[in-house]
């Protein structure tokens, strides 16, 4: 079991520097060999298209052909609340993240189906939950402060404590390093506020570019949102991760962004959920930039800045099903693209193998 | 055992006029009581997009709320060899068609790699090939002729017989009746040719506008390719089913065709694969309109025709991977999607079951 902050004394901050050279650049020759040999497999050269990139990604994650068919699977659902939810700029209630949490845990909620759709175990890692959940089997506890301030006002993280929830993300992965593959999500209400200002402060958009209705909420709190974002960006220097971190963001979403970096470092592929998940994402390749060669980005929602922020990636996603509710749905639906994919490089038969004549060069 | 043409005498053709009687329209009182439910679910209204549609279909199609999660799959694969083959219109010979029937039974090739990784068997149906694979219990004989005529030349079919493949197509679906949700594909060197001949005469498209590269033809082979198609159309009677599967059909298309009619009579869900199986599904809706009410469409295919076949049907696609294979690989890929959407509406709590606070209405 996972201690928490106030259990334990953490390191000094000095995540920077030993992140970057803790995840390595995932192996191109790996990559190579792989497309190589889809190329020869029975079917026509790049018929399978997206599956087929994806099948190389998973070789140079892995460093070769996969030994597995990334079929032991977890979803690892960050959650945190937000002192921005004061400002009325979600749907819901700040209440809602801790029931939201129990539903999980008791497994009725909508990411409890998919993950039985999808063989998966789910797990929840309070990062900064105002109410602590009690303990629970699934619940990993990492426990960095009681929901952020509001970032209306103020920095929502104190600056000092931004390394220590990275580190605290880093080391959580240890509980789900026996799984092939690891989905990200998470759950914190007012956290596409959050989201949203950090990948404006990672890309230089602007706020209404970034801000979308999130949980489905009306034009005035819109309107809100948009505003509350303009004016903590002003706060913020643009590009510096520690201060994105500390003045906007949240604490499941640095805690996830440290997830990244300990399962890129394990060399175990990461498949991202959302937008608040790709924000996460950012602060991770700022950390680390190769980390994100090890991310799998699984759809893209219908939240408008997600596909900014993918795109300032460079990852392409899998799916487009006009999602929008986190907690991993996403992430959870791409995770058998993820086993066919391996297992069309590994268990598929060459022309030659098969003996199946091979397409005609000439007509 | 199925028997097959050759060893039974089948019933005068009077398929049309039995069809639409037999299959009838999904419940809309099960569509509407299934959305009203999946509005009360633990997640902001419509926050689930195409999983929450599918759902609602899914109920509409098993006339309630399903008792089941699909978990039991088929996959189908019609085979049928094609005479416009001679004319140079693949980049693979003719025989690619039974090497690749017999990867599928030797379980060596894509279609079941991609089987394994969403639990799924996989039959072959020989609905017309040349050379007629070995017996084996994968495979389902329901051999209608030894390849079609060259559609280049004169009537692919003779027209006495589509009928009868029809027919041949709806009882071939007994044999995986005991499965929750059938998925389709298809084999056949040459058959990109005649769906795109079967799609221009419904929808009234030209042949540039549905040619496509199938399994990765060049210049010359995609301008003779076409050619053909623009002429065989000149014989064709426009939006009459019977000429057009005569004219420019395959066996195992008309016998896919069929294979939807079982399915949709017998009230199970089938899901679409690529270019191939949405002629099939055309030819099916000429048949029984309420047929594509049981559709799913898996994926839309690289193929350019194929979004026209789509719009043509109504349907809208739950992946887009840039798949180009057939074998049935997109709708395989699609199954764990379904079982997502189905668990989704079966397992997940409402608000007030699950004792969470619902959104805020006003601001």
């Amino acid at each position: 079991m996972l201690r928490t902050l106030g259990a334990r004394g953490f390191a000094a901050p000095t995540a920077s520097i030993e992140w970057h050279a803790d995840v390595v650049p995932a192996d191109r020759a790996a990559a190579a060999a792989a497309r190589e040999r889809i190329d020869n497999l029975t079917k026509p050269v790049r018929s399978l298209g997206r599956i087929e990139d994806l099948a190389v990604q998973l070789c140079s994650i892995t460093g070769g052909i996969p030994a597995h068919a990334f079929e032991r699977r977890a979803i690892l659902i960050g959650a945190g609340d937000h002192g921005v939810a004061d400002e009325r700029v979600s749907a819901y209630p700040a209440e809602v993240t801790g029931q939201m949490v129990g539903g999980f845990l008791a497994e009725s909620a909508a990411i409890n189906a998919f993950a039985r759709a999808v063989r998966s175990d789910v797990f929840v890692v309070d990062f900064g939950m105002r109410a602590r959940p009690a303990a629970h089997k699934r619940l990993l506890e990492a426990h960095c402060g009681d929901g952020t301030a509001n970032l209306a006002h103020g920095p929502a993280i104190p600056r000092e404590r931004v390394d220590i929830v990275v580190g605290v993300g880093a080391e959580i992965f240890d509980a789900v390093s026996q799984y092939d593959i690891v989905a990200l999500g998470e759950m914190g209400i007012g956290n596409t506020t959050s989201a949203a200002a950090i990948v404006a402060a990672f890309t230089g958009r602007n706020a209404s570019e970034v801000v979308g209705r999130g949980t489905g909420i009306d034009d005035a709190r819109l309107a809100r949102k948009t505003t509350v974002v303009e004016r903590a960006l002003r706060r913020v220097v643009p590009h510096d991760w520690r201060s994105i971190a500390s003045e906007v963001g949240g604490y499941e979403i640095i805690g996830l962004a440290g997830v990244i970096l300990g399962s890129a470092h394990r060399r175990i592929p990461i498949v991202l959920d959302g937008y608040i998940v790709a924000a996460a994402a950012l602060i991770a390749r700022a950390i680390a930039p190769a980390s994100i060669e090890y991310c799998i980005a699984a759809h893209r929602s219908r939240e408008p800045g997600h596909r900014i922020a993918l795109e300032a990636l460079g990852l392409q996603p899998l799916l487009e099903l006009d999602l929008a509710l986190g907690e991993a749905s996403g992430a959870a639906l791409a995770l058998p693209l993820v086993e066919a994919a391996a297992r069309m490089v590994r268990e598929m038969k060459t022309f030659a193998e098969a003996g199946v004549a091979t397409g005609a060069a000439t007509s």
